[in-house]
């Protein structure tokens, strides 16, 4: 649910909790002109520092956090605020965007589907500088393959001519588009619960329901934020990021907002649903307990006749009677008969439209 | 429930996803001046450029996005920025008003009802240039014959003697009042509702419910935003919408409001129908659960009676005392009565208001 | 629920759609001066030109709208805006205060009681030009008869020798006021349900909640936007109303914002009692429930035991002992008394607070 | 629930309406300077007017409004508004503060517990004039006694020593905290439910958490545009109240906040009572359910089998053997222990947590 | 629940009420320069005098108010405002943060969980003056501990570098990092409820639920306003707050954020559990009222069939017949078999997911 690595209280500010499921830092280099693009892996910080002499553009791309002293260097090295080391790395921080001297900390929650149905996020923290686009992910893996090939293939397109705020928008881009496919899985999900919940109203349903209603909550806690962070960046003036950008952010702004919007909708649909289910066990109660109604006062009444001449007395002249027997199981008969019409006419029996085959 | 058309995450920004669905491009444009009206079918598109030079005022709509190329030309030929076409195109967008250097993007959502009671909307998209009007419609037929027609007849009116503006408005003003005759819709439903759940709360009625709440939640999703796209033209000063086609403005915006509480009144009132259909349930689980206890209370008890002289004890004198029989029938009889009268007393028998038939 | 009289999506602004149900319009002029009153009935709309031109204070009643050309003779006489004119006769309108060049359009609405614990509302529309004050409503029969009365007899008084605002400060004043005695009425019907829900909660309490909670959802639409009106009035330099009529609007502001209070409340007040039925039910199910369980549980053991000694085994040497009879009565005698005991210690018998008849 | 004294709907601004329960008027006046307290109780209201000339400080305490004329008076005697006089005397009126040209009109409302769980609200109402507090109260009786001891024995203290807003902020601060012991009487109250609600959750229970939802919804009510006008007071300049009294207004303020916040607090735990409580009823059913299934599923059958034997038929070889009858109670006893022991192993039986008496 | 030290109303501002649980003041004063620390305890409050002269900066930590006379002398000594010294007495106060003129109040609110799942909250007040530090606590121990430790061994840190304002820094970020630990051990007794649900749905988790949706009010309650405050610290300028720490504040502010977000997350779980709960007590009773109905179907109708043949009528040809018992046998096994198929056909017997024992 909710697993944040944080320092314990009362640390000295900038105290760097490293999660152990995070997987030792890889450093990827893009360099990129108009004209070209070089790709590097790095294995010594200290290499990094050429880059930010270069005339090229340049985006570092850090993945894992597991080494603390390969953290620190490239915070020292880029010349990061304790605070903004600190919200790098212990994460998940909530999505903002927060300007500082040298550099522009942008903190976004990137999402993915794992299994069908199971909602992942990892914070992806961006760091704007004068020349260079520093991003830190705690996972190896990201949906922004396709703005490294856009960079690869982009002689002349806007990617390779921009500056670092462009690649910065190309990557919240990708990270907020890839809600996108997130939000239709989750959808046909719901309509197959609205299809079942007719057909078969079974409690791991209702788990289900819950789960998503869980997800959605999740969903609206990573993106809710990045809606003001953006928002922040598109109103305040900055100079990391030129004007022609922010008219590009405020695509990615309305994109946000009808992420949210699905997002609400989607909680109050499965809200509905749990109240139709709620009520479909009503119903089924209703129809268990109308068998056993209909059993019972058929059968009850017609088993207390049959106890009457079952009694020893000497003296039941019906018992000698020879019609007394036919006699009897005519009024047996017509009691039964009398029950099931009276339960026809009460509705209880047959024409139940929910349930066909009884 | 929710298929937005959207590019790939990380893909360049204006890159267009045209729905399958979508027929091929119908452009339409409308030439008219005070005194004339010339109506024509383009096919190429080069051949609009002649009507942004004419002195007449021109509605340009394009119904269809099934063909890329003819859509990226209109874009060229009008300039759009490729961010403005990707929002036209890639459908559903949030409606919203957003003002380019030299037009205005317009997005607004027309509904439309197709069989009795599902509520259907589509983008129509409106680009307000200095001297043209372009609509982007995703399918064929629309609610603005009545818009056409006005052009044709009214000479002498506002809409041929004023600007595109007001036409856009008259666009606007018309896909706003459609959402009114599906509010009267959804209104006479739910007062069927409410009778029916008083005479026959079936759970097709649950179905029913919750989907009008869905619609409601999809046309509060298509209004408010539409509101607050009008609010921002009245407010913001901008060059493409006059001051007296603002008063205009103000008139649909009220409109908008009027919708919205409408809908989120609706909604309070299929939630309250929810409510009374789930303690309906309860009711008739009490009254079915009555007909067993009362069944039950009366013959059980003389069963038990009956067996008690089914006994084969060789030492029941009762059993041959020559008033055995008749007296214990005299005691059953008060039994029966007894427990009758007990529950007509408790009220479980008759006198029951909502269902006199018993 | 809701019926607006809307003109076709795509109509022309201004185009009036009058209800059958309105009747043909009735004008009254009341012309008064500090020293006189004098009252007129007026049938042709030409005879109303003189008014504008005198030096007393005038208002004009018009009732009924069932004639469009008198009313849009009215309309060019005082030159209302086509869409004022709109708003006027195509009820229902959200209230609301606009300030045009020459005059100040405020819609409001007005509510009685029909039948004991039914709503109606009526919109009252209100035109405040330099020299007269003009009300339209849709049905003959008002609240403001009063203020009529006032005027007649009120020589000397703020009322004769204010200005025209004062006059529609006393309208609007008396149309809010008449919302109190509406919910003193819902306040005393759900006093009374808070009563019967403990004595006898049937399921036709359940529809009469519901019916007060829509007639609270209908108050709050009509009071809500009213509060908004006079708040711009109050704040809003505005030519038609004085500084000193201000300070009345704002004692009216006041009863608007406790009426909606009350509203909230009773709302909420609903809703828990919904609660307290629903619980109601179930309290109900139990104690049938435990009523058949109580019935079964002693019944069904005992009809047992008369089964056994029943049955026709030849080697059953209980049933030739002469005590065997009596020695199974006296144990069937303590199984009954034991079962009771029991249930009594559960607390299923006896002592329940709720049905002392038990 | 709501009584409003209100005038007829139209009848004239200052109309007053004064509530038969209302007691005649008692005015009472405290005189006092740094130096020296006077008290004095007077009948006639002409003989104020030489206190408002006093150099010394004044508080004039009117309570009960029983005589029209003497409420008219006081009201010409110091310059009140007619509205003022009629918010005053209208009660209830939702608290306030308004300022007037000569003096500062501040309604509030004071809360007391009448019996143990009935909280009871009174308007008091407060003019803060240049050189006078003028109070006026509904009842007699209220909770300012001890700020009047504060002023007998206050010598040197700033009560003495300080303006009339200083006065004015006494007696507020006492209504306000006057609020505390209530809500911890409610705290307290709550606190036994949640008890209570395991132990014994009957339907009476409920009944007492939907009124303490009453009584939640009337305190937030009371406190909530209290809370409104001091921060109106605490913000806007007004002559009538010092700076350094508004540094103790902001106490107020404070407490205010805090006050609706435990409100909102009992609001939702009083909500997730009801919760609790819906939810224990569906435990007790189950209960009760449990009791009877178990009781038929053991004994219905055994009685089918008992049944069996009591046929009558020639040829049934098992009645004429030996070993018939005690086989067949060897069977039943199986049978018996069998269905007990599937029970158990289900769960129903004992090993249960809330009721270890069976 | 809510157990306010309040003065009785009426009370002269700046009473103090002090809690009898309060243990007698202990006061510790850590006194560090950027060489050097030195600790003492405090007996008598006028030698705290010469501390407020040294060069050295101060934090004067008073644990304990059950002495008022040296509360007030602290207070008097450092000449806190009479309603300061009220707020950090009469606990529990709303945490706010008030400038006066030589010094700023900031009230708090520190969080530590005692057993597993019982929160426990603690007012700690911080006068921050030009040259002192002093926090008030309620009780003894705190989790400032690694505060005071940074102090010892942080020579060269910003800690003893900077001024008293970074020291507060220090001491409420170690307040509210506090609350992490406390919201993760939530977090995982909701995972353990959620799991718990599906296998055991007993009626003490409703109660557990009940307690953490009680829990995350408080907790709400507890963090809400120390976000306001350090709003208002961050916005406002403030003399005794420096730029930098503010920097720092936003850090702390942000956290503040991060918990109100998972409490309101963990609150909406909570709800959505409690409704999953609900659901999962109906589907039990249709479960039970099953096996009732299929019990109480097979063999009622059984037993009226051996009612049949155990009746004495002398004409009886059945039971003569040398086939007539096994004949009845095998209808009754038929009817048996019959209705175990149908039941079974209804998904009423085997299959059932969720009790896979049956």
């Amino acid at each position: 649910m909710f697993r944040k690595k944080h320092p314990k209280a009362g640390a000295r500010p900038g105290t760097l909790v490293i999660s152990h499921a995070s997987p030792p830092p890889v450093i990827r280099v893009m360099e990129y002109t108009p004209e070209s693009v070089k790709e590097h892996e790095i294995d010594d910080v200290e290499s990094l520092r050429r880059f930010l002499q270069a005339d090229a553009k340049v985006w570092i791309d850090v993945q894992g956090f597991g080494d603390e002293k390969v953290i620190r260097a490239i915070g020292e090295l880029f010349g990061l605020h304790p605070l903004a080391l600190e919200d790098v790395v212990n994460v998940p921080q909530r999505p903002k965007a927060e300007a500082y001297d040298k550099h522009l900390l942008w903190i976004t929650r990137m999402a993915t589907m794992v299994d069908h149905g199971t909602l992942q996020t990892e914070q992806v923290s961006m760091v704007l500088g004068a020349n260079y686009l520093l991003t830190f992910q705690e996972m190896y893996g990201d949906v922004l393959d396709p703005v490294r090939e856009r960079i690869r293939v982009g002689k002349g397109r806007p990617i390779r001519n921009s500056g670092h705020d462009y690649l910065a928008y190309a990557v919240i881009d990708a990270i907020i588009d890839g809600y996108y496919p997130i939000l239709e899985t989750f959808g046909e999900t719901m309509e197959e619960f609205e299809n079942e919940i007719v057909d078969n109203p079974d409690s791991s349903l209702l788990q289900k329901i819950h789960h998503i209603k869980r997800e959605m909550l999740a969903l609206r806690r990573a993106v809710w934020p990045q809606r003001e962070a953006l928002n922040k960046l598109i109103r305040d003036e900055c100079e990391f990021v030129t004007e022609n950008v922010r008219t590009y952010l405020r695509d990615v702004y309305d994109h946000c907002i009808q992420i949210i919007d699905v997002v609400e909708t989607y909680r109050e649909l499965a809200g509905g649903l749990m109240d139709v289910y709620l009520s479909s066990i009503g119903n089924r109660q209703n129809e268990v307990m109308k068998v056993l109604t209909i059993m019972a006062s058929i059968f009850i009444p017609l088993t207390f006749l049959a106890g009457i001449y079952g009694m020893n007395f000497d003296n039941m002249p019906e018992l000698h009677s020879a019609w007394g027997y036919p006699m009897l199981l005519t009024i047996m008969f017509a009691v039964g008969v009398g029950m099931t019409f009276y339960f026809k006419r009460k509705g209880w029996l047959g024409g139940q439209r929910s349930r066909p085959e009884e």
